[in-house]
């Protein structure tokens, strides 16, 4: 983040440093360094407010709501009756606030590993973290590996909303992680994880989805467009044990719930599984559905 | 383009200059000036080489499959039997290089007002221009606003690849202009038009589609994912007589073709219509189809 010293732009590098994304200051709200990663969030001219971890760019206000209207209404309406929901990471809050807007969720926990994350969000970002306050909410700091691990409660949905494959985030990649995610969750369960850019991180998607085909009945991967992470498009990987993403969606179910979305609704649900050519034809060995 | 001038990064500015892309240079191949516009063709570490119109990037190497795919062969698979197609703009020769590969095309003419960006790309990028030497392309250095107006030769298939609405492209967003599209379409002709980006120019995707919707019997508009425009998420215009996008195009037609594609295929063709919900409420007064 060179430039962001001078207070001047926020930016994040990426493809090794050739590609650079960069957003116009108007103020910095705060900056930490836990023991994990730096935290920093910032007011830009064009985004609204931004968090970065470790330099590269969580959210912003102008487009969290295409990330998590994807990462959590699609599990959300795929299981016919989810009451247990688990989110791993997701220290914004953003996450945690689409799955309390089911009325049938009894209980969210929340496990993120970065109290410093969830304190400036809440401090500065209210319109992912003001969720902190909902009483369905359970809210741990804790590390979500160790968590799934230890846990004897079960969940219906499980979100992992993590970082990239670098950094604290690193095993929430990593086969023994699935596994016990795979343990925790109910016998009709799902699990969806931020699954990173179709242009730039093909190998950590077919890892993942390996690792989601060597472990659950049902994987695949869908896509969405946002502004702020490199590329635009960017994928969830979905893992199943009894639900297939497609097939077994009922449109109706999103038309009867009078929700309101900003990104997601009954069609953007199926469209987002049809994949463009080149990751249809470098994924389809690792898509079990 | 203000460190362009320093050889070190190609950059382009959005949202009032509040965001910013930047391509870190390799080289810088050709830089001139013609009676349009700045014309640009530089080498990039990441994307390779790129094509610049006042400062605004038109094409990569690295993606540009992905708008000339999308622009090109969502309407060449709704038509039945395209015979005869219009290129209006499309100066780096991507759209006339797909548009060519349809076997059934018995010509394809393309009208770029600006020969400074044709003489750039055939010398520089090879990789979309070389399709200036295909017999079947009638390549006219024109005014494409004129052209239509003039003609008497009739197309089943336009394809309106223009920059942004600023500078020599602004009367192709023009109602006039789509009159005279219509009349020199043939009779189940179909109109595709480059139509902006659904974060940022929501505005000039109202007018354009309402042109349609007020000259064509159908209008619609479908989405498509790239690296190179700001904010990923990018969109074209679909103008009709006849054959509707979704319900008149046959899956059948793309597998049985042969064709390969790096971004297209018979489950995009649908998805790309679907629109999130952000875009379905703002413009569906103005969809017709």
């Amino acid at each position: 983040m060179s430039d962001f010293k001078s207070n001047m732009w926020a930016e994040e590098e990426y493809v090794d440093g050739s590609f650079i994304m960069r957003y116009r200051l108007k103020n910095t709200l705060f900056r930490g360094k836990s023991e994990f990663q730096a935290v920093e969030v910032v007011e830009t001219e064009g985004h609204g407010k931004m968090l970065f971890n470790d330099s590269l760019a969580m959210i912003s206000e102008k487009d969290e709501f295409i990330y998590h209207d994807m990462i959590t209404h699609v599990p959300m309406f795929v299981h016919p009756n989810p009451k247990n929901v688990l989110v791993i990471g997701g220290g914004d809050g953003g996450t945690a606030r689409e799955v309390l807007r089911h009325p049938g969720v009894e209980k969210c926990v929340m496990v993120e590993i970065d109290k410093m994350v969830c304190d400036a969000c809440y401090e500065h970002i209210p319109q992912t973290s003001k969720v902190f306050d909902n009483p369905k909410l359970d809210l741990k700091y804790e590390d979500g590996v160790a968590y799934v691990k230890n846990t004897k409660e079960v969940f219906d949905v499980i979100l992992v909303d993590s970082t990239d494959p670098i950094g604290p985030a690193t095993p929430l990649f990593g086969e023994e992680f699935y596994k016990d995610v795979y343990n925790c969750l109910s016998e009709d369960g799902i699990v969806v994880s931020q699954g990173e850019s179709p242009f730039f991180n093909q190998d950590m998607q077919k890892k993942l989805l390996s690792i989601l085909k060597n472990n659950f009945e049902i994987s695949s991967i869908y896509n969405f467009s946002n502004l702020t992470y490199p590329g635009g498009l960017w994928s969830f990987t979905f893992g199943s044990k009894k639900y297939h993403p497609v097939k077994d969606f009922k449109a109706d179910k999103v038309l009867d719930s009078g929700m309101e979305f900003g990104y997601y609704n009954e069609e953007i649900h199926k469209a987002a599984f049809c994949l463009p050519q080149f990751m249809r034809k470098e994924l389809k060995d690792f898509i079990k559905a």
